[in-house]
Parts: structure tokens; C-alpha cells; sequence
């Protein structure tokens, strides 16, 4: 391991070249470190010109914040330092001999050092024609036509007049019971209870029918046991029905399919949202091919104990997109935020160690689990947080104020930070979500059935065929 | 008249039907009112869910605010008015005898009284194929995609090598030199010169070119001579090349063509902005045919000084739909915010009045001139406020604090307003525009040619082909 070690170091005094894919916490953080050393000549490369704040992305899909608030344009995050160049850009593939990375759109980019970050994408398991009719939450064009689809859903709602199609529009079925999807679950209880109460006039939003559907046991798996049992309570004050134990089996434009001990039962619903399961970015693949590189059943790159691919100290694999044994767990490292924040630190501490005459071997990398914390609507949500002891185990109003600190702290960006707090703080006093906005189509589909009344009843009690004085 | 007057009282005790199509602020201000009135059964139908504040618009598209910021949902300002009811749908058809609009989707709707503030969409003269090169801005999807063009054209030039085609990514060329045209300008020219300053590493974002093309011989045509003079003279120090007396005969992909004083020039440039003229919506031509009513050239319905259609005193027209004479003044009232607001807030009263006994005739509408506030970059902007009399010409600082509070008073709701001003502040402190994120079709277009050197030279210093040691 040491003689590979000494061939990355640079041979001449010119500055060692890293090149980070992806712009994601794994790559900022990475990023941010090496930027601020000038022995580094820096390229940051991401398919966005923004890092997105992803754990705050169900909120644009709910319409509590609107999408520039949880964004940071890369180049504003890196405008003072000179050594960095970024580059809006799709990695697409990597010749690891030549250290080059070849890019959708232009000649390759080379490399002393490289930093996979690309991340995770939604994963159908297989039925990728599900995602048509049930987007998942990664990007803020999938918040936004989340966001279109609920508020779609009450406005096709009001002016249905047939019964069962008007509960399949208030029906929305949120597929996965994880940390994302119990948010999600949460957040769509608040608004049919609470944001939209008294917004309509023929429709009763209260009414709705909000489904979580989870294959395990329990919701927030990788929580411990009784977090999930106290999510699970708090999801259901807000008019959440949590389906355990349930699997998908199938989605179509107006229901989902579910079987429980195996008996196939169909949900008709209009609005079905995926939170269940991740692959790897595409990259991955390309780097696993490029490199030999083993993978999970994920597509996740399976890492030495350093993040490195095992034969090629000069790659590292950070974040959601790296698939790293959590020693003492019988679970991988999670692919949350925090993981990606340690394991891009731990990286660029690494290469600049390297790069320091008579640094040694780095130590392996250790994740430290700071906790993990959710919320369920309106003042409540759940914490497990290991290294408070019994203390880091809490339910309701002191876990949401956690989630705001925490949440706040780390969104990049201090005019973000005051404008997040300003709208959380009116949502709060208001009940309101001020970015409920319909973009992109905004008209509903036409009505199925072509035989509605010959005028549409807007006030009921006034008949509108009778003539007019 | 006064028989047609008549005509429009309810006969019986039931409330009086108004449909209200658009909610611009015409068609707002005058829902607003109306919905306080328990004889009214208000119905407010827009093809949008929400409120769009449009004079703010050029600051979403230009990465100051986020489209959220600016829009407000229809359903959460009338949300405790019950006698409304707010319907998502297009009006599309409009039977006068039997008083139904009919909608793209759905049965019709009737009504007693009609109030049409279905606003302006751009106009390209006749051109209509110059749409696709040369976006207007009248909705949130215009601004994002505006943005999503100026912030891809600074990322294509980054990486173009070859000097002409830099040239042309790097210039912005706005036609119309309205208030629009010239707000546009000017921010685009403070993008250029301040934000993205030091975003780049192989441009000089401070050598973008920004031209304002208008056909007459002076920006902000409706404003007094002194003040076009000034609006030019801080567009010029904003580094914009203002060309007055000019005219676009063709927009391409690559470049407008201009026609001045006969003679036709090329103007290369991928960025390509229009802010020339309007056309009446849609439903204007609609009502115009039902109705028999006259239109402008620009498609605008010519209403009489009550501003109802001429024979049909029930139906109302209200904003920049409608061709309002402005006695004293050689131009139509012209169609901006306040002209709007006025007239939905005169019909409004208008309707109330007719429904009270004894309620005369109304006087005619007089549209009150409050004044023009244009801001162009920081700190900078002209004024015509006539009322104000030598004080009401204004420029530079005190216009530009004049429009802040202007702008703020007239947005709705609160909570926008402080995120608003915090936003504004936060810019103005660190000269950022932190919405500057591409969404939609993230990338880059292709390079055109296919000859692009072996290496990307990310750092021209750096040898990339030079063996890795």
C-alpha cells in the first residue's frame, strides 16, 4: 500500500490536480477543504451550477420553500478561490491509466487525484415504467413536479362531482417509509389537515387519505425500535394511514398495486410519490467498469477502509454513491448528509496529508453517527441520537427544534439561512405554505367522462339555466 | 343606459353572480373588494393557482428572487371570504345572451356581472417564429427559463475557446427599451459587472456585451424627455450600449438583424430577449367576437368610460385587456400595475353601487397617474410621478429607494414581504443574486464543431497529455 501511496505524490513542485464529480455534500465538503490549500489545483465538475440542500427538498415539494432558498450556485461558493475551477458538466466516462475523465460535452479533464460524489438516483427495482406515475424526490425539478402534482390533485378534486373519482384525487400514496418518505408522509398530513383547510369550497381537503406504504415492519428502519413506533404514532395524529409490512407490486396512472402476505390489493390513488429505494448514479458503473471496482446490489462502489478503490489509491469514492462497511453495525454507512460531510472531509484531509513531506498513512475512516433526526409535521418528529445516551432519544417538540438547529447550521449560504428562517418562522404563525405554486403545465387533464352537466354548478344552491331576469 | 342599468340589478333577493376571468392585478384588486360584499357570489377563475407579481418578474429571471417570492396562491387570499370560490381552469368561449363563459375543461359557468382581466401575452409583430429564439416575460416559466439562457450563456462562453464564439455567448441582446427592456438591461448589465465578477476562471464576465434595441428615439418612451435622457446615461454606466431609432427585422439563433435608418446590420448574439410588445390575451379576441365589440390593433378591448363593452353593461373590462382612453393625454391609460389596480378597484365599486338602492350612476373612470418608478442596477433609477410636481423627476438614489418602498407596499402578502427584504438586503450587502440556479434542461447545447483538442485545457498552464509520473 505505501509504494502506491508515494506514487500519487506529485514528483515536481507543480500543484497536485484534483478533480471532484459531483457537487453534492460529499463534494463540496471535499471541495471546500482542498480549495483553501494552494498545493492543489482544483476542478469541481456537476451536471447542476448549484449544491442543492437535498434533506430540505420534500419542503419545495410541499410548498413550504421555494427551490432558490435550499440552492447555492457552486460558482458563488467558490468565486474567491483561485485554485478552483468549476465546471458545469456530465462526467461520462473515465480512462483510469491516462487518470482522465471524459465529459459529455468537450474534450476529457485530467487528473492527479479523482473524487467520485455523484450520488444516488431513485431506483425502481426493475419497473422503471413506474416513474411516470410515481415520481421520486432527488432534484428540485422533481420537487416542483411533485409540488404540481398534490396541489393538482385537490384542484382536480374540487370539481370532480363524482364521488369515487374524487376520493381517488384526494388519495395519495407516498411509497417508502424511510426517513424521506415519513417527512413527505408528514408534511401532506399538515397540509390537507391544516394549509388548505379552508381553501377549497366543494371539497373537504381534512378528507384526504394520506398512505405510507413500508415493506418492512416498521417505519424509519434504521432507527431504533421505539423511534419508529414513535413516528409511527405521530404520523398517524396527522391523518397518516402507515401500512407496514406492505409491499409494491405494481403502479398505474390511477392506483397502486399492494400485496400483503401475499394477497394483491389494489389502492386506487392519483397521486403516488416514491421515497423507496436508491441506486447509484450511472457514473458509478462507469468508474466500476473503468476500474474493476466491485459493487453492491445498489450499484454502490464498495470502498477500502480509506474511500479509496481497492488498487487505485488515487480514486476516492465519497458519499451515497460509496457503499462503506460501518464496523461494530450490521449496516453500511447510511447514505444521509452527514456521511457524505465526514467522508469528503476525511478525503481531503487524506490527499492533502499526502501531499505534506512525511505525512504517514492516513488513518481508515471512521463514521461518527452525530444521530439522525426527522420531522413529522407541524412541532413534532423523532431523534435518535447515540452519543446522548438515553437523552438522544426523543419524540415530539424537542426533536423538531433539534431538526431546526441542525438543518439550519449546514445549509450553505447565510442570505438562504435568513430567508429559510423567515419563511419557517411565518409558515409557522400563518399555517401557510406562501410557495404553493402550480409551474410548468398548469392546466388540469381534461375530464374523463365527456358527459358533464350543461352548466357546472359553481354555487349549487343557484341554478344556473334559469334565465336571467 | 339607464334601462341597461336596471337590467344588471338582481330581480330577487339571491347575490349577484360575478365571474371574475384572471387574476392579474385588475382582476384581483377588483375580486378582492367584491368578495368583502355579502350580496356578491364571486367566482375568480385564472389558469395559474396563484397571484403573479409581475413587476417583479425581471428579478426572478435575472437570479435576484425566487419565483416563489413573488407569487402568492389564489386560494390562500380568498381562503376566508366564503362568497368566493376560486376555479383553476382557462375561459374559452363567452354566450353574452345566455351569460355563460365556457371553459377548456368543464361545463360553463354563469354569471350576472362579468369582469374580463385576462391581461397581454408578448407580441413579435407578426413573427412569431422568432418566439423560440427570443423569449418574452410575462409568466414564472419565462423567468426561469430567461435565467436558465443568461446563466448557460456565461457557462458556454467559460468554455469556449475560440474568440468569436465567445464573443457571441458573451453578448445580451434585449429589444425594447421600455420600463421591461430597460429593468432587464440593467440588472443583466449588474450581473455582468458585479455578481459573476470573479465566478469565472477563462472569462472576464465584465466584458459581456449588453445591448438595448428600441425602435423609437429614446428608452421609456412614456416618460418625459429628461428622464429617458437619465434611464440612458445610467444604462451607459451600467456598461450597456443603448440603440435608440433602431429596429429588429429577424431574430435567428445566432444573431438579431437591425435596421437602422434603412440600412440592415447583424448583430451576433446567443442571447436574445424580448421586451418589444404586447398582444390582448386570447379571451379578449373571444369577447370581442361574442360581444361585438372593437378592438385595438394590439387586440384590446375598446370600452367606454365606465369601462364596460359598449350594449353590454354587465360585462366589464378591466386592465391591460382593455383600450382605456386617458383624456389629456395623446396615449391610452397605459398598462402597468396601477392602471390595473385602479380599474378593478372602480368596477368593483361600480357593481356594489348598482346593487345598492338608490345607487346612481357612476362617474366614468379616471385613471390617477401616481407616477413611473424604473430601478436600473443598484442603487439607480428614474421617477415621473407628475402629482409631485419638479420633485416627482427624480433619479438615481432616491428613485431607487422611492421603488423599493413602492414595490414592497403593492406585493402580496406579508410573509413574501419580509423574504422579500431580506433577500434585497442580502444582496445588496454581498452584491450576490444567490437564485441563480439552471433548472429544466440542465446542459449545455453540443459544441458545434467536432474538433475540440485532445485534453480539456482546464488549467492552460497545466500540460495534460504530460505523463503522470
Amino acid at each position: 500500500m505505501s509504494g502506491s501511496t508515494v506514487r500519487v505524490r506529485p514528483a515536481t513542485g507543480r500543484p497536485h490536480r484534483v478533480l471532484v464529480v459531483g457537487g453534492g455534500f460529499g463534494g463540496l465538503y471535499a471541495a471546500r477543504r482542498l480549495s483553501r490549500d494552494a498545493r492543489v489545483q482544483l476542478t469541481l465538475v456537476d451536471r447542476r451550477n448549484f449544491h442543492l440542500f437535498q434533506p430540505l427538498l420534500y419542503q419545495v415539494a410541499t410548498g413550504a420553500l421555494s427551490p432558490g432558498e435550499i440552492a447555492q450556485p457552486l460558482r458563488s461558493i467558490f468565486r474567491k478561490r483561485l485554485n478552483t475551477t468549476v465546471l458545469l458538466g456530465e462526467a461520462v466516462s473515465l480512462d483510469p491509466d491516462r487518470r482522465q475523465v471524459g465529459m459529455s460535452d468537450g474534450g476529457p479533464i485530467a487528473y492527479d487525484t479523482l473524487i467520485v460524489a455523484t450520488g444516488v438516483r431513485h431506483s425502481y427495482f426493475g419497473h422503471d415504467e413506474w416513474a411516470a406515475n410515481a415520481p421520486g424526490l432527488k432534484s428540485i425539478d422533481d420537487a416542483t413536479e411533485i409540488r404540481r402534482r398534490i396541489l393538482i390533485a385537490f384542484e382536480a378534486a374540487e370539481r370532480e362531482a363524482d364521488p369515487i373519482r374524487r376520493t381517488e384525487w384526494m388519495t395519495f400514496v407516498v411509497v417508502g417509509g424511510g426517513p424521506t418518505g415519513a417527512e413527505l408522509a408528514g408534511a401532506l398530513g399538515e397540509i390537507a389537515r391544516d394549509t388548505l383547510k379552508r381553501d377549497f369550497r366543494s371539497i373537504d381537503p381534512t378528507h384526504a387519505r394520506i398512505v405510507l406504504v413500508e415493506a418492512m415492519d416498521r417505519v424509519l428502519p434504521p432507527y431504533p425500535k421505539g423511534r419508529s413506533a414513535s413516528a409511527r404514532r405521530q404520523l398517524e395524529r396527522l391523518g397518516v394511514t402507515v401500512r407496514t409490512s406492505t409491499k409494491v407490486v405494481g403502479v398505474d396512472d390511477r392506483s397502486v398495486h399492494l400485496e400483503v402476505d401475499g394477497v394483491e390489493e389494489r389502492l386506487p390513488a392519483r397521486t403516488i410519490l416514491w421515497a423507496a429505494g436508491v441506486q447509484a448514479s450511472t457514473f458509478a458503473r462507469v468508474v466500476a467498469e473503468a476500474t474493476g471496482a466491485e459493487t453492491d446490489r445498489a450499484g454502490r462502489i464498495v470502498v477500502g477502509p480509506d474511500l479509496t478503490i481497492p488498487g487505485h489509491p488515487e480514486i476516492f469514492v465519497v458519499g451515497d454513491v460509496a457503499a462503506q462497511s460501518w464496523p461494530g453495525h450490521d449496516r453500511p454507512v447510511p447514505g444521509v448528509a452527514q456521511g457524505a460531510i465526514q467522508g469528503g472531509t476525511y478525503v481531503a484531509n487524506t490527499i492533502l496529508g499526502r501531499l505534506t513531506a512525511g505525512g504517514g498513512e492516513p488513518r481508515p475512516f471512521r463514521y461518527f453517527n452525530r444521530g439522525e433526526v426527522a420531522i413529522i409535521g407541524r412541532l413534532s418528529g423523532v431523534t435518535d441520537i447515540p452519543w446522548l445516551g438515553p437523552f438522544g432519544r426523543q419524540g415530539g417538540f424537542i426533536a423538531w427544534l433539534l431538526w431546526l438547529g441542525i438543518h439550519l447550521t449546514y445549509l450553505i449560504g447565510f442570505g438562504n439561512r435568513v430567508v429559510v428562517i423567515t419563511r419557517w418562522a411565518w409558515s409557522f404563525l400563518t399555517h401557510g405554505r406562501s410557495s404553493r405554486l402550480i409551474t410548468g403545465q398548469p392546466l388540469l387533464p381534461p375530464i374523463q367522462e365527456p358527459e358533464p352537466p350543461a352548466t357546472r354548478a359553481v354555487h349549487p344552491e343557484i341554478d344556473p339555466n334559469r334565465p336571467t331576469p
